[in-house]
């Protein structure tokens, strides 16, 4: 346990034996620091722990109460187990399922991984756009730059500092989105057969590509808080060729790696030659005091390439994403360059306005408080409307929750029935190729949090109980 | 010899025999079509030929005329005859060369294949790049549909009329550019070690992307006027799985194949179970009377893959490209769905917009106007100042002409010192992976004709001259 584990394990201790009770106010962080000699960042991590947990809340200018869900609340689902036997005959199906009713606007759309259009500034993206028609030469007309628009890369360059990175526009190229970051990296990494560790469960999209591809994937043990240990990426040096994972708040599980578990995970990578491809598309929506750093952070030999986008926080529609590839710049270039010539300058030079002052933050802060007061919510109706023996994640940013249900339930038969009462969650048995995750589900709560969506999520809850 | 060629041939006998001189008005169309009992259309074919062959020139509201280049014109280079060896090891170099100065606005950059920028509609096209932002919900900021932009699709349906298609909306799929739809049709239809026919020479994208794929390239015979003729696809029967044809305009070659041509090739393929990739990107960028109909045209069983874009007439820098994959769907849209998720709402609707009603056409018919006079400015002045041996391509569209020096003569070695004045042009070597086309290159005529521009031409001839 580091130290802040153990501060939060001690004031949880408090909660239950009731030295602290429900609607106290916490011990100012000042206060904390000073009685127990550690440094207040320690103590912040701790108390995101405690909220984490619902043990406390925190009150805009007044501080952290401990609040009523202490002792009900509801177990986090256990670090997974994949057995990777030969790829289940999977029911693709069920992908297909869920994304024919995609654009639907009249069903409770629990399915996505995406904030809600309403978050997004569209009236300031609007202005860049047409400001960005301006900027570029000939209306952006003419081809980009094969590497991609300056403005952009210039600024997720600078934008790395908050999580101390140091890296320059020449060491970026864009992308149309995250996805597609990823396919150049695969194509530039992996040749049929390729033997590939990803976390267990993860974003199906990953799964499917790999699949696709003719990757072998290898499932790795993957713990709903801390994601995957470097004791497992210890075990599976030797059985796999290239490392995929999603770092900063996993889809769906959540999970964020522990700062020291990335910098040894990138060590023992980079000692066995082994490339890692971090997907971080939503460093950007932590609910704690700072940016989670990600793994491309304790890069040192560049064998870390690092993805990420807009589509989590801004407009998936403009498609602008990127990649700091580390010494694999020259062939993804190439791949760039053979697959799709070059990317769309105008919304790349739009985001690039965008981020130029401090409208991108102000934009995350009230967004990261949107989304963290609706997984409070979510957490809290799951508790009180979920069947018993429900267990369920504790995401510290993102805005997806992981929900396990009774073993004996199976999500994927719940889907139909669900969706004919105008409700689509995203059945568990989507985010691995294993025969596994049959009685989990991954709920988006980027969803305005209105009575009607607190009803339809009862009503969720109600229907998993039949 | 079809119709209108022997027409052809027959005029341009009574040209060099002297029936008919310099500056004599040619008889009307009607004239013609009464008195060698043929049909109009075949006149015009006819009086095209003669005019891409430089006898004869239009002159607005006045008919054509016979004009002075005659007895002096270049001859055509002749059908290509690739070896197809083991890919040579070939000089990537060079395409990395041609490409690291592209977007160098000292040079004069004779190297690329998109009309000049000052060529594009931008002010219309941001008004509806503007529009664009009003008419998608949110801005554009969400996630589109997989199959790609509504409003896009149902022009690009509508607009088939032009070669008699009748696609539907539903028949197509939007991708990043043409290359995107390229890229998209390889993943679908090929696995490494894929026997693929294609033009020889070809868009070096093409041929990089095969490579780097891992396909077999065939080279196959291909005519400068003419294309790939149904004979040489029938020798290659056995030889390849799949088949790309750049059908309309070839780039570098600028050949057209005959519509006869056409259909008795789409026969023969699928008659053998041959998937054809059809690049059309160049066919609205026609100098006759009409838009040549693609090999689409006469696809029965779908099993043409059918791609083109907006990159070659209104907005390379849009990425917006489509493709009528038949009955191949499926796969493609999987494909699209795993490696980008989606495209970019924004600029596919604002190109949606501007076909909606007659700007397209009406932008395209000074396009082709100041094309076509280029390619005959270009062509003029490769005769009068190239070095004597000089053969060259008569395109009927397009933006490209294919120059065959002496053979003893390396235009890959040419490439720095010509570079160094101040030129790029594109060595023909990069248009195959046989060890062939050395002593050719491929000039782009879409620059806007300058007096200038007249001097730079002049000097490349002098410099290839040494």
């Amino acid at each position: 346990m580091t130290l802040y584990q153990e501060l939060a394990a001690n004031f949880e201790r408090l909660i239950q034996n009731g030295s602290l009770r429900v609607g106290d106010r916490m011990p100012s962080i000042r206060t904390v620091s000073k009685e127990y000699g550690v440094s207040k960042n320690t103590v912040i991590q701790a108390y995101l722990v405690l909220e984490s947990r619902s043990c406390i809340v925190p009150r805009p200018q007044a501080g952290f109460f401990v609040c009523g869900k202490a002792n009900q609340r509801l177990p986090v689902p256990d670090a997974s187990m994949p057995q990777n036997h030969p790829p289940d005959p999977a029911d693709d199906g069920l992908i297909g399922k869920v994304f024919r009713n995609f654009v639907n606007k009249e069903i409770t759309q629990l399915s996505l991984s995406v904030p809600d259009e309403s978050f997004f500034p569209v009236a300031r993206l609007n202005k860049c756009l047409h400001k960005a028609a301006q900027t570029l030469s000939f209306g952006g007309t003419g081809y980009d730059d094969i590497q991609g628009n300056v403005r952009l890369r210039k600024n997720i360059a600078k934008w790395s500092f908050t999580w101390s990175g140091n890296l320059a526009t020449r060491d970026l190229v864009t992308t149309s989105g995250a996805m597609h970051a990823i396919s150049l990296a695969f194509m530039a990494l992996t040749k049929p057969g390729t033997r590939i560790g990803v976390e267990s469960p993860v974003y199906f999209g990953i799964l499917q590509l790999a699949k696709n591809m003719g990757l072998q994937v290898v499932e790795l043990p993957t713990h709903p808080v801390f994601g995957v240990s470097p004791d497992d990426i210890k075990a599976a040096i030797g059985k796999i060729d290239i490392c995929l994972l999603v770092s900063n708040f996993n889809n769906p599980l959540g999970s964020c790696m522990p700062e020291e578990n990335k910098r040894e995970v990138v060590r023992l990578l980079a000692r066995n030659g082994i490339p890692l491809i971090e997907d971080d598309l939503y460093g950007d929506v932590y609910f704690g005091a700072n940016r989670p750093r990600p793994c491309k952070a304790f890069d040192e030999e560049g064998m870390v390439l690092w993805c990420g986008s807009v589509s989590k926080t801004l407009a998936p529609g403009y498609r602008v994403g990127w990649m700091a590839p580390g010494k694999y710049m020259k062939d993804i270039l190439k791949l760039k360059l053979f697959h799709s010539v070059s990317g769309t300058a105008l919304t790349q030079e739009a985001i690039g306005l965008f981020l130029e002052n401090d409208r991108y933050e102000r934009h995350l802060r009230s967004l990261r408080k949107n989304l963290h007061e609706n997984s409070l919510h979510f957490i809290r109706t799951i508790a009180d409307h979920f069947p018993e023996q429900t267990k369920v994640s504790r995401p510290q940013g993102g805005f997806v929750l992981w929900v396990e249900l009774a073993k004996n339930v199976d999500t994927g038969k719940l889907f139909d029935p669900v969706l004919s009462r105008g409700i689509s969650f995203a059945p568990g048995r989507m985010f691995t190729l294993q025969n596994q995750f049959h009685h989990c589900l991954r709920l988006n709560y980027g969803l305005p949090w209105t009575e009607r969506l607190e009803k339809r999520l009862i009503e969720l809850g109600q229907l998993l109980k039949n």
